[in-house]
């Protein structure tokens, strides 16, 4: 008599999930200091100073007009406060009418999904892919996920694997870059080649693709990688995005999507958005947090932390004959397993108190996810196990 | 190419929306002060003090703990703390496991409805109702929302007219008590005659039909009228609370969902309402704000305010010969309009910049939602205007 679909979601644990309890059971019997848990993508670096300080002046003012409601887009001197900030970085000249705020990424996805779909339509997704991805095309938006198998030897996209997937019912594409879970940059070059596809597909069927340009992780890269702002490449592009990453907020649920007026049909697009967080019960992002955004929109907490992670943690691994891409953004490595079954692999690690996400969690077997939004102490003493895990399997 | 329902619910301004744009802009020539805006269902009496220390206290301490994920269903020792606070006022004995903290009761009953329709399901609701209900129900949960006509002689329950609309399709009926937009409290009375009715119908079709309770305004009542708590009176009961009114927080979007142990294959119910929040996009309520209703729970803003304007508004209007059943709770008064047309009544208010909002918008023509959560002043200097607006018809 309950929906049954929907019991299986909130039931059914996730990989992550079994990780973190396993993890949480372990730190009662060996102590926190040794469970060296790589499973979870929650920021460890504090958000910066600027948050609290906005927290403390906006709870100063008029109670009344903080906690009310602002409109469901969001309230506009927040917008344009928000346009601004992105024009200054991008050149663009966005107004605040072409933002719609959020309670985080997922909410901005699930918007923009069912702002989108119509009966029979097929998003794309690229593996490795953000698991919850499926779940807001499928079980949120009603339509099909198609998933491109991943090109392994740079995370970046296979053309002749995505052409093939590409059909009349292809309504999206998304790309999520710095990615979960390879941590990969897509270069100048794979955006322009995928902009140069869809361009030409979207004349073949004569109806516009969105790309769904998905970038909580786009303030955190390194060696001063240069992340491609997708709208200047592409004009059917839709932005989400999430403060959770650049300023720590992640459980705060503050977002946006952005409808550049270039895209195809942007205005009712937009408003087609705006019905979507209607429907789904989405009434305002919440209002403290997005004048928050606002006031820090410049900012983001110290990524100093995330690199020295990266470092320390690609060089250890591949010293020890880990084979991985280097990330350049994100805060999650994402190397081969040392045997072909990644979720093996996971349960062996365990043996050290080592968690690790099995790469099949993301589209992508033979890899594991290990989340370095940790303290560098935690890597360096979880080297050593790594390397007697390697050991094992030499 | 774009979701067309979507756009359309996007797109198309709601009444109350029209006339608040409409206050915005008669403002601009009269002035903010000579525009009776009694559209908005926005609290005009600020959050208790208790929430800006609170918001002190949380924000002093460590940012990583205080603004990151929590678990989907809510931190635990806030569940807690909520299942506590529900414990002491109404003798239940409700642990954290029934509760799942939601963005708002607009998210409490998205995720309520996704989580119990199935196919061909059909949900039903009494008249005078809010209007994103139906919403809810059809475009975000796609079951059939059965609206049950308004007994206008004291907004209670037609039970003959609700017995018509339960069918073998029925998975749930919704109460909204204290009531927008009629201001009415169910008594014990009407809840113990729905409940065997409901209990009757459950053997009859060999299933559950679950009590849906959208409770925002359950500590909004006057002089002394008690809400009868609707677990006491029926098992398959499904909670949908708010901070938002309780505490004058409906910009932070904080509530939720609360599945009592009682309540048929509850397990199994709260595991799909914590699917739902999956499939909608909602990761987990505001973090901060979670804190801060467990710090809150047993507070509410200064209702003295709302009794004063109940009182002065419900006797100018009567006395005027507006006829009005006496609202018990919430801050809405829904008297009949002294034409049949609502709209046309509505239209006419304006000349006298009375902004009220039409019944038929409700579902119940031929009567206006006054919004009483107004500064005092505003209906003692309106109560004039309503005189006059009254002699027209005389």
């Amino acid at each position: 008599m309950i929906n049954e679909h929907m019991m299986d979601l909130g039931s059914r644990r996730s990989t992550i999930r079994e990780l973190f309890e396993y993890g949480n059971s372990r730190a009662a019997i060996v102590g926190r200091e040794n469970v060296f848990d790589f499973s979870i993508g929650n920021p460890n670096v504090p958000a910066p100073e600027a948050v609290r300080q906005a927290i403390y002046a906006e709870a100063a003012g008029d109670p009344v007009a903080l906690h009310g409601y602002t409109s469901a887009q969001g309230a506009a001197d927040v917008r344009g406060a928000l346009a601004d900030s992105l024009n200054k970085r991008f050149g663009t000249d966005y107004t605040g009418d072409s933002l719609y705020l959020t309670a985080g990424a997922a909410a901005a996805l699930s918007c923009a999904f069912k702002a989108i779909v119509c009966e029979g339509d097929e998003i794309v997704v690229f593996a490795p892919y953000f698991p919850e991805y499926k779940m807001f095309i499928e079980s949120g938006a009603g339509a099909k996920c198609v998933i491109v198998p991943p090109s392994i030897a740079d995370f970046q996209i296979d053309f002749g694997a995505l052409e093939q997937r590409l059909n009349e019912h292809t309504k999206a594409v998304v790309v999520n870059s710095p990615n979960n879970p390879s941590g990969a940059v897509y270069s100048e070059q794979t955006i322009k080649r995928l902009a140069d596809m869809l361009r030409g597909k979207e004349k073949e069927y004569g109806h516009p693709i969105y790309l769904i340009s998905d970038e909580p992780y786009r303030e955190i890269v390194y060696d001063g990688v240069q992340v491609p702002f997708v709208p200047h490449f592409y004009d059917d592009t839709i932005i989400c995005y999430s403060y959770s990453k650049s300023l720590s907020l992640p459980g705060e649920r503050i977002g946006y999507v952005l409808v550049p007026p270039a895209a195809a049909d942007s205005k009712e697009l937009y408003a087609a958005v705006c019905g979507a967080g209607r429907a789904l019960g989405y009434v305002c992002a919440p209002s403290m947090f997005q004048r928050v955004a606002a006031r820090c929109a410049d900012q983001t907490s110290d990524i100093a932390v995330y690199q020295t992670n990266r470092d320390l943690l690609f060089n250890g691994l591949t010293s020890m004959g880990y084979h991985c891409v280097k990330p350049d953004g994100a805060f999650y490595l994402f190397p081969q397993t040392l045997e072909a079954d990644d979720r093996a692999f996971s349960e062996r690690a365990k043996k050290y108190d080592l968690l690790v996400v099995p790469g099949a969690d993301f589209g992508a077997p033979g890899h594991m996810r290990i989340s370095y939004c940790v303290k560098t102490e935690t890597i360096e003493r979880a080297l050593p196990l790594f390397e007697r895990l390697a050991k094992e399997y030499r």
